[in-house]
């Protein structure tokens, strides 16, 4: 059935687990009263990756694809944050001049090959498509990991004076990338949805520039509409693109389990690209000289899904910031007795369906639940679960006295509205959620984030699930022998998938972060690894990492 | 290179002459005022598909994939049409309650077996992906042609009870179909966008209602924003969707060659996918007692591009309809001679700056052309190639009288409008293009659908580029009798995309119109085909198609 065999025990467990929890969340047909909904059924602090696996299936962001492993299904929940942020990415770029393109899925070996490191980079991960109906091809072609290779060709072609510049393109799509790896929804997968930007620049200033201008949206991303706080970097040589120049990035961390994640990258390709695709204009300052072109590019993927997922969930499922919760309040009627005529109720409903309209025209994003056999606490799971950020709650009570009960999905708090205040309260409050959702992610990422420069304290930070900020000197090599003398066991080490203490991973460089502490005299402070002797270039953030 | 040998001459020798062109397209770097634009080197009547090639490239809707034959690259003039047509649709469906999804690309041997008709229908042109990095593959996985094997499995575990029906999901993305004919820029290629929406309903009435809702909707891209007439009607079962119940299609007709052409097509799935895949719900008036639900899919792809692109385009290159033209009216300065001053240049530019925005006010989607090193000539050539609806121009003798000139793509017109009047008039005029553009295709295809009971006269019709509607007995095997009868050499035949006159091909059912002429008696109606003993069903539309 499957490609390969390490499809793990625990998702294959999960799966099993969320079809039994499907069966038994779907009440009896019929209207039978019933409160069986089956939450998440262990708790994010004892096992996060078993917990992360039952949010994103329960809260149906996401399926397996258990026909081919390694591949999930984004169902609706997913696309409609999808959608939010490629239309707020969309419109800013479209105003910085880049188009829309969209080129072919398939990659020749040739074109893959012009470029040395990009190649030996993709190359281990490519899905090869080797036969078509019962032929077999000539020259097997490759699904895209990423498109480079499958562009500049023709940017050699459409790019002929320097006066075509900036020339840029942007494409959505999907890329794959058959990983070995274990894979995790969102955040690992072998086939995942992206943007791809793909520019080119009379100068290395204006491809810079233009690096950062992505990468600023990328943060605006996290942090505007995910209420995620990132950190703003430069990757090192060890860990920047292949064949690239250098790499920005924006990095997440994941309190939990203390480790960072890489959000989104911005490249500079730097002139490698244009020089093996030979992609040259003539020097405005100069006839006849030509110019390779200043390459950028740069994507971000549904990755950024599972990172705000794993920040701000909890024990009892999703918990959206509003800004893009597709209902950003569910209205659920309550109280409604047995004891109430036919007559009292349907006013009631009237009433409710009257204050779904204000809120509407509010500009909230509001639905109402009038689903007939579930009772409220069933609801108020249900809708716990998905993440809603604000449940407004109507019963005859609350009408007695003009106002709705309102309910917290962040921090639980509850309290009243009166009706008359619905249309000015219920968007700061929504605003308000979205604003403290960010500040306590935030706090958390900075309380964790430690600026190091005793050796001896960085593995005891990291088993405290801290990244570390230590002073280094980006040489490769010395990344690498850090990386293996992090390693180790801990009690405190992270969980691994099968939610069992295991040897904890090394520490990796993240990037070296925009805002630089002070405190590295360049020639004089050394490197934090006490097997190196080279001096440190700067402040690195490293950290166990996804 | 390719993986096949059938890329054809003409397709190599298109990039050939696009090369050149290309190179002589582009002005002198330095700012030499140039004419030499190359446009469409040959007539639409003279070489229809000559002159379909040189359009596409020509205006910057496509590019030759020629790493792999059968590809295309998606140039942004064509994105900005697809993400129109885009919008539109996804506006109306989500009114319907249709949801997005994202499904892997990829598909298991084993669910595409389940339907027999359908994995006959597609197997052949199926793209195998066997090994992935150096290693071989298990089980080989296919790129998904079509996604209903891709999404049905899973439709059995979501749906689980009436009360989640209608279940209605669609995705935008590409597919794969290793043609083995001869491709076309997006009438025929390897790899398209396009939407595909996958619904289950309780009842057949259910599903037949959509099925024609979603027609209309289809119908609507080409009628309303593509301004090309359609017909609406059903397949025969020799053309239906395989493993469907029934198919729904618009067909339209391309006046240069007299051919049809299928547009989109709306399927009633019946209980055949159902039934394979075990989808099920309980009876809601019958307790214990299960059905089948009854499923529909539907599907549009970049193809309406390429059917505006034939119907509407000119000896000079494109013309767009204005509503989904990027830039609506193109604001060209003429006039600058060298007599005037700086300062009488700079002030009458000044004059066109207020001009355009005046016209973007008005919410006309304007641009104006400032580019220097071109003559006013060459860049109303190159506007004229590129299909922008409405040139405006603006000389010292305009503003002195206080107008503007205008000339219409789509009839050549020209005149002039009191800038006053520009906020009224010129979002009128477009209107009217696009009424104009709309009624001429549809006279084009009313004059040439022939209503015929006499077989002689039927290859001579075709001959004269049109299509036929006669009556038939529907039976697949008349059909491919029908068109074994009709294929021939003649004169009047459609080009070859060699552009050599060449046996004709024979004609084929495009749809059984919903619009029914009189004069058919059941039982009494004979079949057209004198080779045909059966009676007459309807009356359904015949013709040479692409």
């Amino acid at each position: 059935m499957t490609d390969t065999k390490d499809q793990s025990k625990a998702q294959k467990k999960a799966e099993k687990q969320t079809k039994q929890a499907k069966q038994t969340t779907v009440p009896v047909v019929g209207g039978k009263k019933t409160d069986d909904i089956i939450g998440i059924t262990v708790k994010k602090s004892e096992n996060f990756s078993q917990w992360y696996q039952e949010v994103v299936l329960k809260a149906e962001l996401i399926e397996y694809y258990t026909e081919i492993s390694g591949f999930f299904i984004m169902r609706p929940a997913t696309m409609y944050i999808w959608n939010t942020i490629r239309k707020w990415f969309q419109e800013r770029i479209e105003a910085m001049g880049v188009e829309e393109t969209s080129f072919p899925m398939f990659l020749s070996q040739k074109s893959l090959e012009k470029e040395k490191a990009h190649v030996e980079g993709f190359a281990p991960e490519l899905a090869w498509v080797t036969k078509a109906g019962e032929k077999d091809l000539d020259v097997p072609v490759a699904v895209r990991p990423t498109s480079e290779a499958v562009m500049y060709p023709y940017y050699a072609k459409w790019i002929r004076s320097h006066r075509d510049l900036p020339f840029r393109l942007n494409q959505w799509n999907s890329v794959v990338r058959w990983e070995a790896k274990q894979t995790t929804p969102f955040l690992r997968a072998r086939e995942f949805l992206w943007q791809e930007g793909h520019t080119a620049h009379l100068t290395e200033e204006q491809a810079a520039k233009e690096v950062l201008e992505i990468l600023e949206l990328y943060a605006g991303i996290y942090e505007q509409l995910l209420a995620v706080p990132v950190v703003r970097g430069r990757k090192t040589e060890a860990e920047k693109f292949a064949g690239g120049y250098y790499t920005t990035t924006v990095e997440g961390y994941i309190p939990s389990n203390g480790r960072g994640i890489q959000g989104a990258t911005s490249h500079c390709l730097g002139q490698n690209f244009s020089k093996m695709f030979d992609i040259t204009v003539e020097d405005p300052n100069e006839k006849g000289k030509h110019l390779y072109v200043w390459q950028n590019s740069w994507g971000l993927s549904t990755r950024v899904i599972g990172v705000m997922v794993m920040i701000h969930g909890d024990d009892k499922g999703l918990v959206l910031p509003p800004r893009i919760a597709k209902i950003q309040s569910i209205l659920i009627p309550v109280g409604l007795t047995a004891k109430m005529t036919a007559e009292e109720k349907e006013a009631h409903l009237k009433k409710l369906d009257e204050i779904l309209d204000i809120l509407k025209k509010a500009g909230v994003r509001a639905e109402s639940d009038l689903r007939d056999g579930y009772t409220p606490a069933w609801k108020f799971n249900d809708w716990e679960l998905k993440g809603v950020p604000l449940r407004i709650e109507f019963g005859p009570k609350d009408a007695a006295k003009d106002v709705v009960s309102y309910a917290r999905r962040d921090t639980g708090e509850k309290g009243t509205i009166p009706i008359a205040e619905l249309t000015t309260k219920v968007p700061e409050m929504l605003e308000t959620i979205q604003q403290d959702m960010y500040n306590r992610a935030e706090k958390a990422f900075r309380e964790h984030r430690l600026q190091i420069t005793n050796w001896d304290e960085v593995v005891p930070a990291l088993d405290a699930k801290n990244l570390v900020i230590i002073p280094h000197c980006l040489v490769p090599e010395c990344e690498e022998q850090i990386k293996e003398m992090t390693k180790g066991r801990s009690d405190e080490s992270p969980d691994t998938p099968e939610g069992q203490k295991a040897p904890s991973m090394g520490m990796k460089s993240l990037c070296i972060p925009f805002e630089q502490p002070e405190g590295i005299v360049k020639g004089e402070t050394k490197c934090l690894n006490p097997q190196c002797s080279r001096f440190a270039e700067a402040w690195c953030m490293f950290g166990r990492s996804y």
